[in-house]
């Protein structure tokens, strides 16, 4: 993603809302990054607190969090999202710390941003930038990518995102941030752009695999989960693995949900051939449905892989990582 | 929950899995439960330190926590599960404190358990019985009663549930545990079981409301959730409440997803008048199409509540509670 992002001429800042780990974003910092997005402001404190003093909290501004945001900017270049007159009002009464804005666009995701077309509103938050809160740019997250099985319809989306984008850009200046991950994974020319912030690309997960993101060497991620009862009869292993391990985030496969993938687990990782799927989900237990001829090598007491169908989801619900050196990997705790 | 057990003359070994919280617990001790269930070694563990004794790990044995195990048995009174003679055979190895074994009978959820038909193994797995690992009767979670929504069904798997457990009992002695949430809620007379063991009631939530097990005014957990965003051209508000906060766990109502009903919030508590349903959730968005006449109402940086579909999942991803009075409530960790 780093040289995609340089080839294109642009920079890479990551959104950290996957891994949720100070370890693990040190792998990015290794290679130059210095900026990254975060989802909430709980999550920009823990990376502040990890030294990371370049952050863009990637969500609507909540005027009850105020405070934690001028904490936060007191120390570190802080972005907000804002996507209307009501929100810019409270930022600007309420932040005293220098805080950058992006107007968050609604490139047909529907779930917030501004329409493109409301030129009027745009160009009304523009005009009311200071400088201390200060305009910087635009935003988009095509999330709508995540519908998409084919290359064609993430073209699509992606090509009306970038027209959209680049126009506002053009009348009102400042950056252009985008990033889900199909869209950064499957496409190539990004220098319309100036930050490139996917997230999940980091782990990738059966999602991922299904919208053609990645493949299945790709996903970085496992669950080691115990086999509890074996029931041959039906070709299904019930693990301790469910809901609160994997999250309930399914896709659809052959008029079946799937809440994860099995793989066999070796030494230091897994094999990537998929030996099952997750087919039931309760609060601990996960029934998969294995193939039929692996079966009888299934025991009770063993460990089996699962990919997860989220990955982002399924890192919120753990306590830690376990690295595939076995080495414990850190990660934010809630409050 | 307890005046029905009390009717019926037998206990009530409360499930902690929807809590997770050892202060929530001493509710239940103030009104002499002294045994509970859990769902995980880890979560016996907890409740372990915080002075409970009486622990039944409804949970099929996962050979690879024996040590913990061990541990726990060396103060506590701990019950097993066991549901095939690999399992049996495993514990019997492993286990070097007293525990206690129940057999998981499969009444129709087709999750894990024995099939009650399958008397041969039963009779096994009863005669396998030491005085170290020690046959104490039979346990059922009609899980399929969730899938119910009239009185009628729940009354089928109940009736059918007594039939087959009642028969083992005759058979093989020892007590008979059951107590889904549903068949607790709905029905009354549990006299031919020893001991009941629901969790969800503790809190209800939305999925029990369609069901039929409560009311909204029984619904006893809400998410607070600030407003970040207000649409009121398609009748929609964006909080920061997302599957981290709530689980994708949803129902399906008019052909649409719910992931939670909002309510207004009161300085105490909630109303439980119905304003909108959580019709959309990504990892920290949740979207509340809001009934029509209200959205006018809506103000970013206001709070809203949620009712969750279900409780134990949305419990499970908060770090603490607060209750009505302001004050907060701790709850289990993931290690």
């Amino acid at each position: 993603m780093l040289a995609k992002s340089t080839a294109s001429g642009i920079s890479l800042c990551p959104h950290f809302k996957t891994h949720f780990s100070a370890e693990i974003a040190e792998l990015y910092r290794e290679l130059g990054v210095t900026a990254c997005s975060v989802s909430s402001v709980e999550m920009a404190q823990y990376f502040a607190e990890n030294d990371w003093d370049k952050i863009t909290i990637a969500f609507p501004y909540n005027p009850l969090e105020s405070n934690e945001i001028n904490q936060l900017a007191s120390n570190c270049a802080i972005n907000i999202f804002i996507e209307s007159e009501e929100s810019l009002k409270a930022a600007k009464e309420q932040l005293t710390n220098t805080v950058g804005f992006y107007l968050k666009i609604d490139v047909g995701s529907h779930r917030t941003g501004i329409d493109p077309r409301n030129e009027s509103l745009i160009k009304k938050l523009v005009d009311s930038s200071t400088e201390k809160l200060c305009y910087k740019g635009v935003y988009a997250h095509a999330g709508h990518t995540y519908g998409c099985n084919d290359l064609e319809s993430i073209q699509w989306i992606f090509d009306k995102a970038r027209k959209e984008l680049s126009e506002l850009k053009n009348k009102f200046s400042g950056k252009i941030l985008f990033g889900d991950t199909p869209s950064c994974s499957l496409m190539e020319d990004f220098s319309w752009c100036d930050e490139l912030r996917p997230g999940n690309f980091i782990f990738y997960d059966w999602m991922q695999k299904t919208i053609g993101s990645c493949t299945t060497e790709e996903i970085a991620v496992c669950l080691a989960a115990p086999v509890v009862a074996v029931h041959p009869e039906r070709s299904e292993v019930v693990i301790h693995g469910g809901a609160v391990h994997l999250s309930k985030d399914a896709v659809t496969e052959k008029n079946q949900k799937c809440y994860g993938k099995a793989v066999s687990l070796t030494k230091d990782g897994w094999n990537t051939e998929i030996i099952g799927s997750v087919t039931r989900l309760s609060q601990e237990h996960g029934v998969i449905k294995i193939n039929q001829d692996l079966i009888k090598e299934m025991k009770i007491g063993s460990l089996i892989g699962i990919l997860p169908v989220h990955s982002c989801l399924a890192a919120d619900l753990q306590g830690h990582y376990i690295d595939t050196s076995g080495a414990r990997i850190e990660k934010m705790r809630k409050s």
